[in-house]
């Protein structure tokens, strides 16, 4: 089953306690795209300028991403420069040129309107407005969003939430939705908005999904060595759609594994500058995480 | 199998959003001793003023902590003032009175020096090592610590750190006390230096246990209503010890299971003030969170 994702594509300049990578591909549709690209087809809509080549384009091609609504603009890709400190949280950003994605206007290929599972990833929700006009025959609609429209375009953000059934969103961002520091609260209340399901990303904390009246928690992998946070989120989501457009919606979503192969595919994000390790990635190592985070949270009954 | 519990007994003086606690009994001894005497017989050793009365010794007296180390001094007890913003995560300390605090000298009685397993709460870790040097007998030891002493003696610290076998500590205090911010490699060094097991505590976001090579990481209960988080520390602490010590010493340490039963009572001594949730526990409310738990964090393999 694919999955169609609306977002950005951009050039990345970050600076990390262990490094820096100097206009490296980034932008949410192009690492959300590369880890889901693992599970099912994935359909880009997106806006690049005329400096993004046939070589950056390449990555996501051999992986099979299905470029066909990558649309280049006369002018210059978006950019953003960032840095880390070493708590690795959350990026300062120094700098944001939009650039070609001031005029985005997210103009869907007639041929991709029936895409079963939909991906807003998080760009003005007036525009994730109009892509869901446009995307009639979608059947799964999930949407990431972050503090700078809740602060500036809130009443856009809750119409388009009455539309959506699956809200991935980070824990300072939901606190800030709701004005409710209580995550259970908070994520209660959003659901009565209209998602049925919330994924509340934590960062290195890992994650809290609650899914109608069950709660899941699952702790990000704990790892040794974290190049670059950045994308890890992006990461994530592509790794859970893209497990559950692999199973199929016809039955109850498999919130739980795909929140397990979301969080796998962000452990290998953060390993490396942009997607660099991602698209490395092999089956068994895919298969090799996801087995050591049963050993991680595994809890026997008591005795 | 006794545990013996060497640390601080306190009126506390809280104030959180949701209400406020006025000189209510605190302290890490108290709340180790409330949540391990559902698991274990306890032994404590602490010092309080003459304003402790009979009434204040009764609940932990009624869960059946002896409290034969508990020495009565002239002057008040020690007392902590303390504030919690909507995060919930760290108090701001508005007063500390060390009050008859400030002269203590544990003294363990003669027939408490075989105690197979002793928890050495957060005090001076000169005091820390005196206490180690009366308890010969002790089989397994354990050890908490705070910001105040890495900073103060990071040397009596290092030196105590040689002799015991279970560190309990904050992520903040280990990235402090090792300089290194990833929580893998600050762990591993302070396993160099003595501790095999390292428990790290990080609040809501729950507990990651390094046992050896092994790592085990559990989220904290996601609560709806959180009264007061004063002692959830000292709470998991009593439940990971308590249920060590009703396991037994003589196989591996069930650290896993240990690590859920401590979760479990630091869940439940945040819905009220003081220990007053946690002194009323019922065997079905302990084994009825356990099993929510394990829910919360089961993992099915890949299909």
């Amino acid at each position: 089953m694919s999955i169609l994702v609306v977002g950005s594509v951009a050039f990345d300049t970050v600076t990390t306690p262990f490094g820096e990578g100097r206009e490296v591909i980034g932008g949410s549709a192009t690492h959300f795209s590369m880890a889901a690209s693992f599970w099912a087809p994935v359909r880009l809509v997106a806006v690049v300028g005329d400096d993004f080549t046939e070589e950056h384009r390449r990555p996501l091609a051999e992986r099979g991403v299905d470029l066909g609504g990558l649309v280049t603009a006369r002018g210059r890709t978006f950019r953003w420069v960032g840095a880390y400190d070493y708590d690795l949280n959350n990026p300062r950003t120094l700098d944001t040129q939009l650039n070609v994605f001031a005029a985005f206007k997210p103009e869907i290929p007639e041929a991709w309107r029936d895409t079963p599972l939909l991906f807003l990833a998080n760009i003005d929700p007036d525009l994730q407005g109009e892509v869901l006009d446009q995307v009639k025959g979608a059947r799964l609609i999930a949407a990431d969003t972050m503090n700078y429209w809740i602060d500036s375009k809130p009443k856009a953000l809750k119409a388009l939430l009455r539309r959506v059934r699956l809200l991935l969103i980070n824990d300072g961002e939901i606190r800030q939705l709701t004005g409710e520091p209580n995550l259970v609260r908070a994520s209660a209340l959003v659901r009565s908005w209209g998602p049925s399901t919330i994924v509340v990303k934590r960062g290195e904390h890992g994650v809290l999904v609650f899914d109608g009246a069950a709660a899941f928690a699952l702790p990000a992998y704990p790892l040794e060595d974290v190049l670059d946070p950045t994308g890890a989120g992006d990461a994530f989501a592509g790794g859970f759609l893209g497990y559950l457009a692999a199973r199929g919606l016809d039955s109850d979503l498999d919130v739980r594994r795909a929140a397990v192969v979301g969080s796998v595919m962000a452990s290998y994000q953060v390993e490396a500058f942009s997607f660099d390790r991602v698209r490395r990635l092999t089956w068994p190592e895919i298969r090799d995480r996801y087995q050591k985070f049963i050993h991680l949270t595994h809890v026997e009954p008591l005795p």
